[in-house]
């Protein structure tokens, strides 16, 4: 089996500015290859340790990618290491020339030096030439001990990476590697903790071949189920585990609402196409942030109409049309309003179903009825309105993905039970 | 100089279907109490791996912080490598049980076997109890060669791991290390590309002290400029990079939106309140995603009033109030769509400014004048007008993604050439 180590290089991520997004793309590619990933290593901007974690890596598997320290300041070191590791030295690549002045023309950039020099690749490499910025990728490949080793150096800019893996570096990996069998699926689940649900499975996990592992992954009160099988042969692999999947769907049918990528927002989208229901929101501490997701889905027009975020109390009262009394008497955050905003939403964007929120998001707010983190959420169908709190703290970041993400779930749930026809 | 390495475990990370947001947040932590993290590294759920590299990072670095693998089932095997690490057995801890049976009697679920599991902790480690989840921290600190040396392993839920970090880890390790001078700013710029910002303030690089470091982080067409200060003196450090730091400000003052922390809607936030104006905005293909990161930001209830995602061009003309006659003639992706939408957003929320944006996000959509990825984004003052046309390509996400970040720059721009009073 193809074994890979990605490494990610920048002081930005070790010192935690930068949310290394690289890895976890980079990741889906080579696993979506068969490939089995062992480690993940991200080191600074310092020779040494780069050097270090270069030797290391590539000792230890087949395939080593590695993002970041290619660009055209002092800081960029990366091409040194690789021409020390792979002891060679520089050579001028006129199509990666090309491609920066034709960048810059575009662009009215003047050339500087510093460009010019990331036109120089190692000797030893193939180079990879990049369409959406500067720096070429450098792709070495050598014969050690009778198997294919590569290590591929890309830019850290992830649209650049994204480009050069796409363009070049997934051929090169499946002309290169076969037999790649790691395959898995995943089942989502929302309603049960993670031990509850372990309790109602653990004959049948208890009863799976040996090449298959069963993960738990809890996020926002939902547990994702993932079904890995391990080995060469992938068409076997892949019969294994749609069939232990599919005994896991008895198991727990009530809980799942997707597999593998699905999300929250997906999901609700598939049960408004399936009974041709169309849906609106009304936002005030989530900020647009539910109309974002819903509209994150490709095909989303078909089902997703529109969103008032009504974050003034004006915008609540003239735009949306909830009445001023409700407000003054009820509160801006309760569970009047919030049904109130649910059902003008629904009423004013002429749709079938329409989700309101309204709360205090924190880190201030608060009034004498509700505490800052405090929030209602509403769903209106056509006969039909609910509402619910919730006390989600006061990180305003955190209140507003856990508002969004229930309140996702709850209009799923309404949808499922057939409760917004 | 406290030295540190993070350690996060978890296949789901290691085949990229989790994005490791931990790893940022712990750096973050760290690095504001001036430890020098070294290295990063993620491994699977895999014993072998585990084991060697806690091993390997605890003899390389002071303070080692681990996450994942603590839950209450099968996958979750990073405590049995704790007490093999530390060569030590399992002890019932009554608060760590107590605290889960009291959170099960609040969700009303019944304890398992497994829940009583996780009140078993190492028993060489300090226990630290979860206020937000059942697995309780374990926090190892021992005497090495006369140095003090401290492992904590935490689960990998962020809330939970968070609480932890906030509430006993920081105290910890403020208290066992001092004099950890790292210190660093960062510089947020736009407009410009790293190679010419890099060749306007060469000289000023080249003369940097010894012990400072200057970092270029490309990011969406802004360039973030990080300088650090390495050493033990933190206030020497922090007066060098503040003294840097203003030289560098005085060389590209027109380029700078903000500093550290700051994002591009803080700083159309900070521009809006200091001239006391108000916004709203128009959203088609962002679908609410400007308005969401408005909102992000504390206080900003003060001048975002609210905004209109008008998916269908129903909602474009009947609440927003857009010419049918402007959609049909021009097309819904149009200059003449985007600029009708930000002044008819700015009159029915009776704002001050207004953006707006349309476009076709991807990966389907477009029409015979207007490809999919085609987007156009409009600002309006009382008095003022502007739109611009982007091509961002056909990924829905880096679409909706770019469209959101490059609307922001308009605003800001021209809120700072005061084009909006």
């Amino acid at each position: 089996m193809t074994t890979s180590e990605i490494i990610t290089i920048g002081d930005e991520l070790l010192i935690g500015q930068v949310l290394n997004t690289n890895v976890a793309w980079i990741a889906q590619q080579l696993s979506a290859l068969g490939i089995n990933i062992i480690r993940d290593v991200t080191v600074g901007d310092d020779e040494n340790e780069i050097l270090r974690t270069l030797k290391e890596c590539y000792s230890e598997c087949d395939v080593v990618v590695v993002t970041g320290g290619l660009g055209p300041t002092k800081d960029d070191i990366t091409k040194g290491c690789a021409c020390k590791l792979f002891n060679c030295g520089l050579t001028f690549n006129e199509e990666a020339f090309q491609n920066v002045v034709n960048r810059f023309k575009n662009l009215g950039y003047e050339i500087t030096e510093s460009n010019r020099m990331q036109a120089m690749v190692p000797d030893k490499c193939i180079p990879l030439q990049n369409h959406n910025g500067t720096a070429p990728g450098m792709l070495f490949k050598e014969n050690v001990d009778g198997k294919t080793k590569i290590m591929v150096f890309l830019p850290g800019v992830p649209l650049e990476m994204k480009g050069l893996i796409e363009d070049y570096v997934l051929d090169i990996l499946k002309d290169t590697y076969q037999n790649n069998g790691l395959y898995y699926r995943t089942v989502l689940t929302q309603g049960k903790g993670e031990s509850f649900i372990a309790e109602i499975i653990k004959d049948w996990e208890a009863s799976l071949p040996e090449n298959v592992k069963l993960a738990y992954l809890p996020q926002y009160g939902s547990v994702r189920l993932r079904l890995t099988a391990y080995g060469s042969d992938l068409e076997k692999n892949k019969a294994i585990v749609n069939k232990e999947l599919e005994k896991l769907v008895r198991l727990i049918p009530e809980w799942i609402y997707g597999y593998d990528d699905d999300t929250i927002e997906h999901a609700v989208g598939v049960l408004l196409k399936k009974d041709n229901l169309t849906i609106a929101t009304a936002e005030s501490c989530t900020g647009g942030n539910i109309a974002h997701h819903l509209t994150l889905v490709p095909g989303s027009s078909d089902y997703f109409k529109g969103s008032i975020v009504a974050y003034s109390e004006k915008i609540k009262n003239d735009v949306l049309g909830v009445r001023k009394e409700t407000i003054s008497k009820y509160g801006v955050v309760s569970k009047e309003t919030a049904e109130e905003m649910s059902q003008c939403a629904r009423k004013l964007m002429n749709t079938d179903v329409a989700i309101a929120t309204t709360g205090y998001a924190g880190p201030g707010g608060g009034d004498e009825t509700s505490q800052v983190g405090t929030v209602w959420i509403s769903v209106a169908g056509r006969n039909f309105v609910i509402s619910e709190v919730f006390h989600f703290g006061t990180n305003r970041e955190i209140n507003i993905k856990r508002t969004t993400y229930n309140a996702l779930k709850m209009v799923y749930n309404c949808l499922r039970d057939k409760k917004l026809q």
